[in-house]
């Protein structure tokens, strides 16, 4: 069997490659991928060769959202899941350190993440992941949306760091994709305002569309002023402006999760203010058993994905999928369907 | 100002009689009642005369589900509360002890909650109420609505307890009015699934109706032959088959919450489960800091409640409402409408 | 190298037999065993030849209380550790299902438990053990000490679990091993007064040695009748009476847990009591991620572990050991010294 | 009788002056105070006559550290209380808005707080103060301890927020009054090491003394580069490097509270690091809830309250007692005693 991978090179260098197909392990799947969404991630590294640390020495190829068939299973794993529709979730931690053992997995030092230098992602046409780490679709759950998982859980992930409760007022600050997953996850999770920030309109329409029941343009309109008086903040911008005024937006006791990723190492915050208030902090990195909650939510109807594909492209189209994420801020998720 | 009121002198004994008026104390506001629901409590007090350790001695007005307008207010209130269309939270705590203090207040031994012997409930046209807690109903909200904040927060409070997350799968055992708004909390919060159990076909049905993903009609089908493996079980029937079941369908690491109160002081469950699982068991007493929480939620319209309100009284037909919650398993909410 | 091993047979049957000594496979490492303190439940299956439905249908070495040295090491693990002083955490659990990855891996189904059939144990020269789960010895422990970090990772579970803060007044039903560990727990969490029950009074003695504030004998006293209001109860004795009495005791919003395993599945609790305080109530199984802190805890002073080492015996003595732990209430922890 | 102040007028400027006693209203008692500790925001409003926004515009007495006896008692309160040693919690709530009525009534907007203008505090003869606000000293606690009850209470508060374990590995950072205090109840809750931070070698060696098992002087010594891995930060220092440092110090899911007060609204952390490794921050504002825990913690020996004490001043010396605090390093708890 063929197996097609399209391989970063170098900033703007993609090309669709013949690789060998992979063997699953003990314990191991073997996954044919049907769908890979685009992340923010992935364009980084696409411009840049690089984010913060981690730097693309070799040809690597990029994508970590995606969803496939199980079409072989290795030692120790039952012969039932073949032929399977599952989602894989990207990240493969040692099992064995403290994080691991404590169930805070994300922060082990010595996970292998798809895409992420020197770990080979998904937009190819196989890859093998543990047994454990392919989770079952429902029957009513596309490709596509089973790709969309992976952000989903982020959003997921964001709003339980939130402690969010039913009759939460959150602010959301930025409406990208990650903005907009955690404003429908914020909603599902029964919080009777959320209000979205950003500063263009067009992203600022989607988030009306998706559900946020305030929208706020930064450009235009000081968030301060506003008197919000938050229980949550979903930081989603990386840009230290909307921190600072997502913190003071919030009532005491408040919590705030910062998710979007800023150019510098650090970032000012109004420390007194959060003293003041007991606000609560948090930063969070990746998610940890969120995927079958995230599946369960989907498939029970509780968050609809389908609206958040926007385009799909084939495998040789990657490096157009890549563009259109960032060149197209209405283009929220472009996914790659091998 | 004409002041009726439906006192109860005896088991079914409740007479129409014409009180004065109440004057609104320093902080407190005069609401006249729109709306009151009728509570299993409400009834037993009806049939019985008592609960526990609570006995009418002397001529009760009963109603703790209640909202009105604010038609006058105390020393201390601003004025601009006076037309005010408000819910009633009917509990009102000394504010001084420790339970007050740590915000367990509706574990205060020193409440005054309305319809409790000796304190007077909301079967009359009006009541005082401390300020902080009538609380104002959005313009979308009717009075019937308003006063079934009270049980919706039940059913919040017991969800809160119950650590609901997303995707959780819930067992709620019992469909009386409690059981259903905790099944529609379960599902505003995100709750993938939520199976509710009962003994009669039609309030299943209606648990169905209002968003149950499976039912089980206890009477003819074993609930621990299901191996159900849920998240969370939320107790409502106030039966101890029930709740011993209810445990044994739980996961390791669930959580129970006894809502339903049984008929006596202790029950069996089964302890090496529950330890060899380490299942978190508790009960809940009413609830505290719901009410906006609630309001929010109805007003943003994570949860309908208009389609339990299953019929309405006059003040005069007070004694028609009690028996219409008694004998009808299908008449959710009754409601007197003064 | 010679590896002797006490052998269970059946019921008051152990024998001396020289077995093979294991091999470390891929990370784990080979401990020679210096000391193993002798459990109740050790006790039990030598009495009995059963826990429930452990049943003990082959020849099984018991012992899970465990400290020795390594000697070597197999594939992956630093060769540097070859001669480090160790406890042993006897539990290994599958770290893929959903316990593990939760961080609750104490809950795993399918954990290989020393000493738990058809798992041996410790009572022999030799073990092999998965690198993480041997934890370095402080040079100021003694392997007796490091054999004890096991049950008192059960106190420190259980004292988690209760959630204990700084001032608490603490209850602990029994004054076992299990309840004398729990209550040393509470006194360096800073519990500011703790009550211990039993009805020997030889243990309450220790019980009062080793740091209770109070010592209530309840074959004499009624423990309702003193009126108090603890904040947390531990309930280490497996009596249905004590876990009554205890969750009487109190006081509003209070929490109990479980260590105490009773005679039958099912067992009675004050359920209105529990409901109109909202007292938490939960159990636990064993312990999990406990045993880095409880070694930092004995080495760094803040609890004293040499005073429950009440006796030594050899390999060969272990028959004599166990009976001793039955016979004996005041031999809190006899230890078989390989 | 008598009722001595000692009067701030303007910076530098505390004049001792005769003023009329106050008479205990409806639920309060008079205390005559006979300790007074002085606290660095006395200092601060004696040397700047402000501290932010709170400005002494009006003659103020400070002084919030306090205890004496009940001399009188208002309606509603016993009589029995009269002659009671207590220590006063100074800061009265609304215990109305929704901050007082979740527990968090040290974060009310309402609160009036002794020694912050324009509320008087206790460097006088006679105060009074809400009954449940004066809180009985166990008869083995001095008068001194009693007022120290107070700073106790911010310590205890910053580890509650830290959510200390036993076991735990504490970074203190700054060796103050506070800083001194929280590694006592750190140490005090189990954590099995507490590394102190300052720039005063004295202050690094009362640090040790009162229990410090590691300090380190950061003027000469990097704090990053030792690797500490800590559990929890407590940051006592008020300085922006010492916060960015402690927290690159903490360990993954790491937790930092931030006690000590900046220069500046705003203060710089190194985000990245934060989000990479889920680091939950958090600030105190004073303290809920822990007067009776404190003083259960010193009554029974947990805490050692008597070697913070280290001068002792008359009313007239007020001043003296502000410079002494200010100037010696040293000088850990000057103390009033009318």
């Amino acid at each position: 069997m063929s197996n097609q991978a399209a391989v970063l090179y170098a900033p703007h260098d993609i090309r669709l490659e013949e690789r060998s197909q992979p063997q699953p392990g003990p314990k191991e799947v073997l996954v044919e991928i049907k769908a890979v969404g685009v992340c923010g991630s992935d364009v980084h590294y696409y411009e840049h060769g690089r984010i913060g640390s981690f730097i693309v020495n070799q040809p690597l190829i990029l994508g970590h959202e995606s969803a496939g068939v199980i079409v072989a299973v290795g030692e120790g794993v039952s012969l039932g899941r073949v032929g399977q529709r599952v989602t894989i979730e990207p990240g493969i931690p040692c099992r064995v350190c403290r994080e691991c053992r404590h169930g805070n997995y994300n922060l082990c030092q010595n996970v292998r993440f798809f895409g992420t230098p020197p770990i080979d992602g998904a937009f190819t046409n196989y890859v093998t992941i543990p047994d454990d780490f392919a989770y079952a679709l429902s029957d009513s759950m596309s490709f596509e949306e089973g790709a969309l998982i992976e952000p989903l859980s982020v959003g997921l992930w964001a709003c339980r760091k939130a402690g969010l409760r039913g009759g939460d007022r959150v602010l959301v600050t930025g409406a990208g994709p990650i903005g907009i997953v955690s404003l429908k996850v914020a909603i599902a999770l029964g919080a009777a305002e959320v209000i979205v920030t950003d500063v263009f309109p067009e992203r600022l329409e989607i988030a009306r569309k998706q559900g946020a029941t305030r929208t706020v343009n930064v450009a235009k309109e000081s968030l301060t002023s506003l008197g919000l008086d938050a229980d949550a903040l979903i930081e989603c911008s990386g840009n230290n402006q909307a921190l600072k005024d997502g913190l003071r937006s919030l009532r005491p006791a408040g919590r705030a999760v910062v998710v979007g990723m800023g150019p510098g190492e650090e970032a000012s915050i109004p420390l007194s203010f959060l003293q003041n208030n007991e606000i609560v902090l948090t930063g969070i990195f990746r998610y940890a058993n969120t995927y079958q909650d995230a599946i369960a939510m989907v498939a029970s109807g509780r968050i609809d994905l389908k609206s958040l594909v926007t385009s799909t492209y084939k495998l040789e189209e990657t490096e157009a999928a890549l563009q259109a994420a960032k060149n197209d801020p209405t283009n929220i998720k472009p996914v790659v369907v091998p």
